[in-house]
C-alpha cells in the first residue's frame, strides 16, 4: 500500500465511524447518501498529508479532514440543485432521489456540521479560532466562485483572468485550505503552512484546467464520464475562452452557430473538438496546466527541509499524469 | 424612548454600518434586500438585552446580535424557497425577485457570514469557542425543526408534544440562544445565562402559540396579514391539533371535507373558525400561551437579583399583549 493510500484508509475508517445520525431521517439520510457515493477524497487526503508532514500521528487532523469532505459534499448537493444535475457518480443526485427542499435543508445542515467538526478539534482555543475564522473566509470565497460560475453561463465575454479567478475560488481555495489547516492543527508553523496554501491554490487551478482538458480530449473509458459534456453545455472553459480569442470571423461563426444547436450532440462534439485542435487550444491548455503545476512546485521548494513532502509530490504526480 | 427602543436603535445603527459588500452583486444584494425588509428584530434585541443585564456597554455583543439576525434571515430566505412563498413583509421574496439558485447561494453565504461575525467577537478564545460550538448545535436544531415542519405538511397524525417540539426547534432555540449568548459575551456567568436560555425557550414557544392564535383569531388590521392563512393552507397548528382531539365524528368529517376545498376561501375560514370556537380551542390556545409565559417567568425568577430584568420583562409584556 502506498503511503497516501494508507492515509486515505485512515480517513475512510474515521468517516465510517461517524455517520450522520439523527431524526428526522429526511435531514440526515441524504448526507450519508452523498458521502457514500465515493470520489477521490482529495480534500481530506490533503488535510492528512499536511498533518503527516509534521508527524506520523494524524489523529488531531481527522475531524478537520472530515469537515472539509462534509463541506465539499454540501457544495455538491446545492450545486446539483442549481445545475439541475440528475446524476452524480452514476447515481441519482439528492434533489432527484428526494426533492429540492430536502437537498436545500440537508445541505444547510451539512454546512453547519462542518463547523461543528471544527469546534471539536483537540487544539488550543487560539488555534481553533484561527482555523474557524479562515474556514469562514474560504467558505465565502467558494460561494463567490459558484456565483461567478453561474453568471458566466449567460455571459459571452469572459477573460482568462476572470475564468482563472472563478476556478480558484470555486475549487482551489478549499483544496489549499485543507492542506494548510491539516498541517496547522498538527503543529506546523504558520509561515510554512502558508506556503502549503499557495502550493494548493496553484495545484487546484492546474487540476481544474486538466478537468477542462480531459472533458474534451480525454479517453472516454478512463475519464469515467461522457467526453464532450462541456461542449454540449456550451460551458465557458479555458478551451472555449482561448478558442474565441484565436478564431477568425468564420470560425467564430461556426462556434456561435453550434452553440445554438442542441439536437445533434455527436456532430456538435466532433465539429467543436476539431476546431479546438485546429486552433491549438488543446496544447494551450496543456501548457497552462504545466505552468500552474510548476508554480505550485516552486512554492513547495521554499518549504523548510525538515518537512517531508514526498507523499504530497506522489499525489500531485498522480494527479498530473491522470487520464481521468 | 423606552429602554428597549434605545437598544434596538443601537443594533440598527450597527447593521446599517455593516451592509454586505462585495462582488458579484447577485450574491450580496439579496442579503441586503432581505435584511432591509424590516421586522421586529427580536433576536438581536434579545442579544443586546442579555448584554445590558450585565452592564450598559453592549458593544461586545453587537457582532453576535448581528450574527443571529443574519442567521435568521438566512433561514427565511431558504424557507421561502421551500414554502414557495411569494411575499415577505409586503415585498417579493428573494427567489421571486431573483431566482431559486440565487436564493440558495446567497442564503448559504449568509449562514457562513453569521459564523464569520462570531469569529470576530472581542472575547477570550475560550469563550468564543463555547459560543461558536453552541451556535452550531442551535443551528442544527433549527434545521431539524424545519424538516419536522415540512414532514407535518403531509402527516395527519401529529401529537401536541411533537408540535411543541417542532416549534421549539424551529423558533425558540434561536431566541433563547440569542438572549443567553448576548449575556455570556458581555460577561454573565454560565449558570445565569443558562437560566436565560430556559426562559427564552419557553417565551419562544408562547410566542409561536400566540402566532397560531392570532393567525385565526387576531384582528386583521392589527395583525398586518390576512386572517385565516393557516386554515387556508391546512396548517397543523396547535388549534388544529387540539380541534381534531375534541371533535366528534361529524365535526371531524367537516374538517376533513374542508381540508380538500380550495376554491371557497372565505367560507372555509368562516366554517373552521366557527368550529374552533365551538370546540373551545381558542381558549385552549390562550391557556397554553399563558402556561408557557408563566414557565418562562418562573425561570427568570431564579436569576440572581444583581441582574436587572426590567427591559426583558418590558419586551415580554409587549409580546404578551400584542395583537399583531
Amino acid at each position: 500500500m502506498k503511503a497516501y493510500e494508507s492515509l486515505l484508509k485512515t480517513y475512510l475508517d474515521y468517516q465510517s465511524k461517524y455517520p450522520f445520525n439523527g431524526q428526522p431521517a429526511e435531514l440526515y439520510d441524504p448526507a450519508n447518501y452523498i458521502l457514500g457515493l465515493g470520489g477521490k477524497r482529495i480534500r481530506p487526503l490533503l488535510a492528512l498529508i499536511g498533518a503527516q508532514m509534521v508527524g506520523d500521528d494524524t489523529t488531531t487532523s481527522l475531524p478537520l479532514a472530515h469537515a472539509v469532505e462534509v463541506f465539499h459534499n454540501f457544495t455538491l448537493m446545492h450545486d446539483d440543485i442549481m445545475d439541475r444535475a440528475e446524476v452524480r457518480r452514476g447515481q441519482k443526485t439528492v434533489h432527484v432521489k428526494w426533492n429540492d427542499n430536502i437537498a436545500i435543508l440537508s445541505g444547510d445542515m451539512m454546512l453547519v456540521h462542518s463547523y461543528r467538526l471544527l469546534t471539536q478539534l483537540n487544539v488550543t482555543d487560539k488555534l481553533k479560532n484561527t482555523v474557524i475564522q479562515s474556514f469562514s473566509d474560504m467558505a465565502e470565497e467558494v460561494c463567490v466562485g459558484q456565483q461567478f460560475d453561474m453568471n458566466f453561463e449567460t455571459s459571452s465575454d469572459i477573460s482568462e483572468d476572470a475564468y482563472i479567478r472563478m476556478i480558484k475560488l470555486k475549487t482551489s481555495v478549499l483544496l489549499a485550505w485543507s492542506l494548510q489547516n491539516g498541517a496547522l492543527v498538527a503543529g506546523m508553523d504558520v509561515q510554512s503552512a502558508e506556503i502549503l496554501y499557495q502550493y494548493g491554490v496553484n495545484l487546484g487551478i492546474a487540476f481544474q484546467v486538466m478537468d477542462d482538458y480531459l472533458d474534451t480530449f480525454g479517453d472516454a473509458e478512463q475519464f469515467g464520464k461522457k467526453i464532450g459534456g462541456d461542449i454540449l453545455e456550451n460551458k465557458k472553459t479555458l478551451l472555449w475562452i482561448e478558442a474565441t480569442k484565436r478564431a477568425n470571423a468564420e470560425q467564430l461563426g461556426t462556434m456561435k452557430m453550434w452553440s445554438d444547436i442542441h439536437d445533434q450532440p455527436d456532430e456538435k462534439i466532433k465539429v467543436i473538438t476539431a476546431l479546438y485542435r485546429e486552433l491549438g487550444v488543446d496544447g494551450y491548455a496543456r501548457d497552462k496546466m504545466e505552468e500552474y503545476f510548476n508554480v505550485a512546485q516552486k512554492h513547495l521548494d521554499t518549504l523548510p527541509s525538515n518537512y517531508d513532502t514526498h507523499i504530497l509530490e506522489e499525489v500531485a504526480d498522480n494527479l498530473r499524469s491522470r487520464q481521468s
